[in-house]
C-alpha cells in the first residue's frame, strides 16, 4: 500500500517534471522516500515520460540500496539519490539538465541570490560542487556525485531545508523537497531564478545582492512558524 | 453591484496574466479600484490562478484596509496596492515577477527609453526605487514596498500616468493603469521592452537614446487630446 | 474584383503575421500594392488581429494617398508604406516590432551578413537609418520614415530587391517583397538572423563576415536566372 | 521494398525534425542510407515539411550520385550528403539552420565540451570547419561543404562516431548518426549543447572545462561495450 502510492506520486512528479519542459530527451529524474518504510521510488533508466506508468517506477531500500520488486533498471542516478536521502532525509528528489541552472554549474558559478522570488525558495546562494577527483569518477561515480553534493552543503554550513539545490560541478542541478511534487516545483523555480540571474548579471555586472534583512524577511514569510503567505490551513 | 462588477474585472485580468505567461507559480496579482465607492478588489493569497473566480476575489476598503465581505486572504502584497491607489488614484494594478523587468529590478537598473515602443507606453525611463532600509523591511513591509514606489516617483517629479510602473530594487516591477485589463497589457509590454532594451544593450552598450521629439511624437499619437492611433471613438 | 483579391491576400498575410510571434499587441502591419490598379491595401489602426476580416482592410490610392471604399481608418503607418512603393515598386510591405530586429534598430547597428541563410535573403548586411531630424519628427513623421528608409537604400547604393528590409533607427523593422506572403517570411527570417547575430556576438565579438564569394552564391542560388534550389516551375 | 522502408524512415525523421523546432522555413533536411543497397534517401528541395509523404523522399546512388526512380529534385544539400555518406559510413543525417548551433557556426567558434550532458553524445568538442576557398565556392559548392566536413574530422584526428557532428563555417551544423531518427536527436541535443555552452560563457567567460575522465566516463556510461544506461536490451 505505502509502495503503491510512493509509486503513483513519484509518476505523477515525473510526468509533471517532462510537462514542466525541463528535462532534455529522457535526461532528468524525480523520486520520492517514504522514510519509515525505508523505501525510496525512482524513475526507471531510460524510459520516455510520456509512456511511464506506477508500475514502472523502481523501488529501492534505502539503506542497502537494493532493488524492491522491481522489473525495471532503476535510473543510472540513483546512488546519488540514496545518499541525499540518507544525509539530508528529504521526501523527494528532482535531477534535471534544465538549461540555465546546468549553465551556471558549467561555469562554476553559484546562482546567487539577487533577490526576492529567489529568497522566497532559497535563503542564500545556490551552491557548486568541487569537480570531482579522478578516483571518485572512476569508482562508485554516481555515489560520489551525492556525497560531494552532502560535503558541499555541511562544509558551506549550510541547512539543507534552507537551501534546498546544489549544482554539480560541470553536471547540473539537483533539488530536493518535502515531497516529489515540491521538489519539482523548487526545479521550476530554480531555471526561472538561473535565467534571471544571468540577465541581471549581463545588465550590471555588480549584481548588488539584497540586504539580508529582505532575504530573511521573504524567506520567513513563507517558510516556519511565522509564515503569512498563502491561505491559513483550515481548522477542522 | 458595484463590487460583483470589480471582482469579474479583476478575476478576469488575474486570467490573462497567468495566460500571458508573466507568471511563475502563484507569483504575480492583479487588482482594480473603484475610487466611488472606495473598494479595491484583489487576488487571494497563494491560490492557483486556473481555480480562481470572481467570488474568491477580495475586497478591501481603501482607506481603512479593512476586508469588505470576504472569506478567502487577499494577496500578502494589498498594503503595497493600496498606498499605490491612494497616492495614484489610479484603476487597476499589477505585479510580476516576469523575468526580463524583474532582471533589471536585481540589477537596480531603469529600462531606459530606447524606442518607439516604450515612447508609446511610458514617456521616459521606467525607475527602479532605492533599496529599503532595514526598518522598512522589519516594520511594515508591504507597505512600505508601496510608499517607497511612491516616493520614486514623486522624487524624480514624473506623472504616474505618463510613466505607470517602477521597478523595486532586488523585487520586481509594479504597473498601473486606468484599469485592471491595461495594467495587465501594459505589463506584458512592459516585460518586451526589458527584453528588447538587454538585447540592444548587448549589441552596443553605448545605447543611444531616442530624441525627446521622437519619444513625445510617439506617446502623444497614442495619448492625450490629439492621439491618432486607432479607430475614432463612435459619435452615438 | 483587384480590389477585394487584395483585400484577400492582404488580410491573409496579417493573420499570418500575427500567427508568426513577431507582433506585440496590435503592433505591425502587412500591406500589400497592386500597382497597375494603382492601389495599396492595409490593416485598419489598432484593430485587433483575430478579429480581422477583408472588408477591414483598408484601401489608398497609392499615387494621392486617398482612401477609397473604406469605413475604418488605415494603419498610421500608411505614409511609410506609400513611400516605400513610390520608390521600391514591391508588392507586399510588412511593419513589426519583433524582438531582436527591434534591438538592433534600438542599438542603431546594422544586421550585418554573417552567414548562408542571410545570404539567402539578403544579399549584405541589413541597414539602420539615420536618426531623424526634429522637423521630420514634428511635421509629416510616417512620411518622413519611409522617406529616411529610401534615402537609405539609395544612400549605400543597394538595390532595394537585393536587400529588401531596412532598420529604422530606435524603431524597428521595415521588409518589403515581391507580394505580402513574401514579405512576412522575409520578416520571419530577417528576426531569426536578427537573433543568431546578436549570439554570434557575443560568442565571438570579432564576428567574421563569410566572403562575399560565398554570399553571392548563397543568394544567387535561390534569386535569378541561375537559381536551382527548389522545384522546377512545372511545364505546362 | 528496402528503397520504401528507407523513404518511410527518412520521411518520419523530417517530420520529427520539423516538429522540433530546429528548422526555419524549409531550411533543413534529413537523410538516411542502406549501404547495403547502395541508396541515400533524402528530402526533395524547397518543399514543405507539413505536406512530405514518402513518395516525395527522393532516392540517390551513393556511389555515382545517379537519382533513382524519383520524381522531384534532391535538397540541394544532397552533395554534402553524399560525400559525408562515403567518408563516414552513417545511416542518417541531419542539416539544420537551428539558431544556436548556427550562432556558433557563424563565429567560427567550436562547441566547447563543459559538461556531461555534452559528454553523452560527444566524446569532446564540436569541430567547426575552416572557410570554403573560393575555388570550393564557385565549383562543386555544396559537395565541397561535405569534403571539408570530412577534412575537419580527419584533421583533428577525430573518430565520426565519436563526434558525430561539425559546424559548416559562417553556415550551420551537420550532424550524423547510425539511423534517421538518432540523428535527429542528436541535432536537438546539439542545439541544447550550443545554447547552454553561449550561457556558460557569458556567466564565466573562462569556462573551466571538465577533466578528461569525466567526459570519457560519461561517454562510456551511454555508448559501446559497458554502456549501463537505459533498459538492457531483451535476450529473445
Amino acid at each position: 500500500m505505502v509502495a503503491e502510492a510512493l509509486r503513483e506520486r513519484v509518476c505523477r512528479a515525473n510526468v509533471a517534471l517532462a510537462a514542466s519542459g525541463l528535462v532534455l530527451e529522457t535526461f532528468g529524474n524525480v523520486s520520492g522516500a517514504d522514510h519509515d518504510a525505508g523505501l525510496m521510488a525512482i524513475k526507471p533508466s531510460g524510459v520516455p515520460y510520456d509512456t511511464l506508468t506506477p508500475p514502472d517506477i523502481v523501488l529501492v531500500a534505502i539503506e542497502s540500496g537494493d532493488l524492491v520488486d522491481s522489473a525495471l533498471r532503476p535510473s543510472s542516478d540513483t546512488p546519488t539519490h540514496l545518499e541525499l536521502y540518507r544525509a539530508f532525509r528529504c521526501g523527494g528528489i528532482v535531477h534535471t539538465h534544465s538549461k540555465y541552472a546546468t549553465a551556471f554549474a558549467q561555469a562554476r558559478a553559484p546562482i546567487r541570490c539577487l533577490g526576492t522570488t529567489h529568497a522566497d525558495y532559497f535563503r542564500g546562494d545556490v551552491p557548486v560542487t568541487r569537480p570531482m577527483t579522478e578516483a571518485e569518477v572512476a569508482g562508485e561515480y554516481e555515489r560520489h556525485t551525492g556525497l560531494v553534493i552532502v560535503e558541499t552543503i555541511r562544509t558551506l554550513g549550510l541547512s539543507p531545508s534552507d537551501v534546498p539545490a546544489a549544482l554539480v560541478a560541470n553536471h547540473g542541478p539537483f533539488v530536493w523537497a518535502d515531497d516529489p511534487a515540491h521538489a519539482v516545483e523548487t526545479a521550476r523555480v530554480l531555471e526561472y531564478l538561473a535565467e534571471v540571474n544571468l540577465a541581471a548579471r549581463l545588465i550590471n555586472p555588480d549584481e548588488p545582492a539584497p540586504d539580508r534583512f529582505l532575504i530573511d524577511r521573504h524567506y520567513l514569510r513563507k517558510h516556519g512558524a511565522r509564515a503569512y503567505y498563502g491561505q491559513k490551513p483550515r481548522a477542522s
